[in-house]
């Protein structure tokens, strides 16, 4: 169901998405829908959260931050089919709702990242970080069947931290 | 033109954009799109082509390209309020026609990126660069006014290059 939200909410203007159909994507009833989240706002609200992604990918010390999230975002791609971050990159159209949805990545993806940065320029490292995780995710989701879906967790983490890890430690 | 046509097929499934639809969204008669391009296959097979985008980005020998294509991106973001790559982002999705976009663009930006390296691992590493610089036109486009916006190209460069140098010379 949220996967279905999501999508619709990433593709459709908000005031043309609609619970039922919401439900149809996802194969399930519209009363189910309603059953879980009442409203198409709180639907929203709960598809715009970008807080847990936020937890599971700073979810290490400064120092070995940039192997985490690389790792965070390879499993997250081969355990679960998914990406905690790029559905905001749908959403970088000019609907009001897409600014909503960017807002919120904003503050709780780039800000939180920029606060638990130490030195200088830490809101342009952030987003310069940011960048780099958005790239990865689409990268893989680009390249489905590429080099990167045999390459190893770790080769991937070798080849991409160091990036990231230097923005982190700058 | 080229513009709302890129949107167009970014955001809609092929069956469903008119060059009518087109010519509206770009402000011109229908007659002029038809006069430049006579059919909807010749629009759709400009726009997806990446070819432009992969000779401006890959205009420099290997060992200078890093800070090249980031000055390029750069540029383009700045100057023509664009980004030579990132509608393939949006066409992440799974109908057929965003499926050819996104072959067009494994063939023309990763394909000859790989061709331009040397050394091991070749392919991966030409699909990590690729993610580094949709995740660059990424966060460009999502932090508008950002830190990044007010940073000096060439400060960008000498924090994201490095990045991508390590990956063309690894």
């Amino acid at each position: 169901m949220l996967r279905a939200a999501r999508r619709a909410f990433a593709f459709r203007p908000y005031a043309e998405v609609t619970l039922r159909g919401i439900a149809a994507d996802a194969g399930v009833s519209a009363s189910l829908i309603v059953k879980h989240f009442s409203t198409k706002e709180r639907l929203f609200n709960t598809v715009a959260d970008f807080g847990p992604a936020a937890d599971q990918l700073f979810a290490a010390p400064l120092d070995a931050l940039g192997r985490h999230m690389v790792l965070t975002m390879v499993r997250s791609r081969r355990e679960q089919q998914g990406d905690p971050l790029l559905r905001v990159v749908f959403a970088l159209g000019n609907d009001d709702e897409r600014v909503l949805l960017r807002e919120r990545f904003a503050e709780q993806i780039t800000g939180r990242l920029t606060a638990l940065l130490t030195g200088r320029e830490r809101a342009l490292r952030a987003e310069l970080i940011v960048g780099q995780l958005l790239g990865l995710g689409a990268t893989f989701s680009l390249h489905r069947e590429g080099a990167n879906a045999r390459a190893a967790p770790e080769r991937l983490a070798e080849l991409y931290a160091p990036a990231l890890q230097r923005l982190i430690s700058d």
